[in-house]
């Protein structure tokens, strides 16, 4: 009997994954550690294959000594950039970023005016200062607001791959494109997981071809 | 000899032809005025098909008297939303909204941190009042920022129409796009050009015809 055969499969991944403390506790303490931890079950299962955008491997190198990396870090972790002049996006996808848009803005404005008034009542360095936090807050959090987002959201997207990232704002795109995607905490799970799989196919293949 | 047979064309049309009154003078006193004045022209040009976004259509209902203007309003500008759940758009096109939106909020929160820093020297109420004004200036300004914007421009992709608005951050999207675009203030010009190539076309082909 022929073994069944294990789909091969797509994982784009975000830097939180070995960057973010909260995150990267899975797989080592720093983020050099929480890299290697991560190649060393990635390399068990050649069913998986690794993407990472190109612009987020490069926010990656500045918090990792990749001289400490070994040479996996290459063959297992693709950078890879998403076609972006090929690619298109459904256009309804347009009215709702520029409507989200429209309320982030008003709601900045608001932060604003709110800031000003309280100028009388505090110290105006202290004021500027929570309206700073206030201000990005109100327009940030929650949308894919930087070329990084994109190009996650895009290489998704092009590879048909499960997306794994902590950022709520692409999350939230990923589900208007019906991009598949998974949350770090979640990650080593996933791997032991396929790791168990590969091992089981390797047996029934082993046995079948007894 | 068979007589050239002119392109048939079609035009998307903004409110601002017939709303904005720096624009609207070419065809009327009044918008309702404005939009006779237009159907007057366009009725003598079978070759060209107006077309206006249905979301455009329902925001100059507030400025016309639908009962003094023809029928003549419903046979020659169609109104068509565009089919936003078919159309696409290119993804590199993203990368430049979202860049273009981190710049406006940046410039938003500059505008905020004046105005708080602005109020030990001013009154607070006129501080919040040039706070609005330049705020809004700030983030508005030559960006598509509401649906009837993306209404023009993917009805005008849709149907490969000419565009004629005065919204700068439409035309802007209109060049990215690939699509034509016509100010306003050439609007009438266009029209009156068109009626001339008509009327030679039907003179060549009585002549041809003979």
């Amino acid at each position: 009997m022929e073994p069944v055969r294990l789909r091969r499969e797509k994982v784009v991944l975000d830097t939180s994954l070995f960057v973010n403390p909260e995150v990267r506790g899975d797989f080592g303490n720093t983020p050099t550690e929480a890299v290697e931890g991560f190649l060393f079950l990635a390399a068990q299962i050649p069913t998986l294959e690794f993407y990472m955008p190109s612009s987020i491997f490069k926010e990656l190198l500045n918090f990792i000594e990749p001289d400490k990396i070994s040479g996996d870090l290459f063959t297992i972790l693709h950078q890879k950039s998403p076609r972006k002049h090929e690619l298109t996006c459904p256009a309804f996808l347009l009215y709702e970023l520029i409507e989200d848009i429209r309320e982030r803005v008003n709601k900045g404005l608001r932060v604003a005016e709110k800031a000003v008034r309280g100028v009388s009542k505090g110290d105006e360095k202290e004021v500027i200062q929570s309206l700073r936090k206030n201000y990005r807050d109100a327009l940030r959090e929650g949308i894919i607001d930087s070329k990084e987002d994109v190009d996650l959201m895009l290489l998704a997207m092009e590879l048909n791959a499960l997306l794994v990232t902590v950022d709520y704002g692409v999350i939230e795109w990923a589900e208007k494109l019906g991009i598949r995607w998974l949350l770090p905490s979640k990650f080593k799970d996933y791997l032991l997981s396929s790791i168990k799989r590969v091992k089981e196919q390797i047996t029934v293949g082993a046995e079948g071809g007894s």
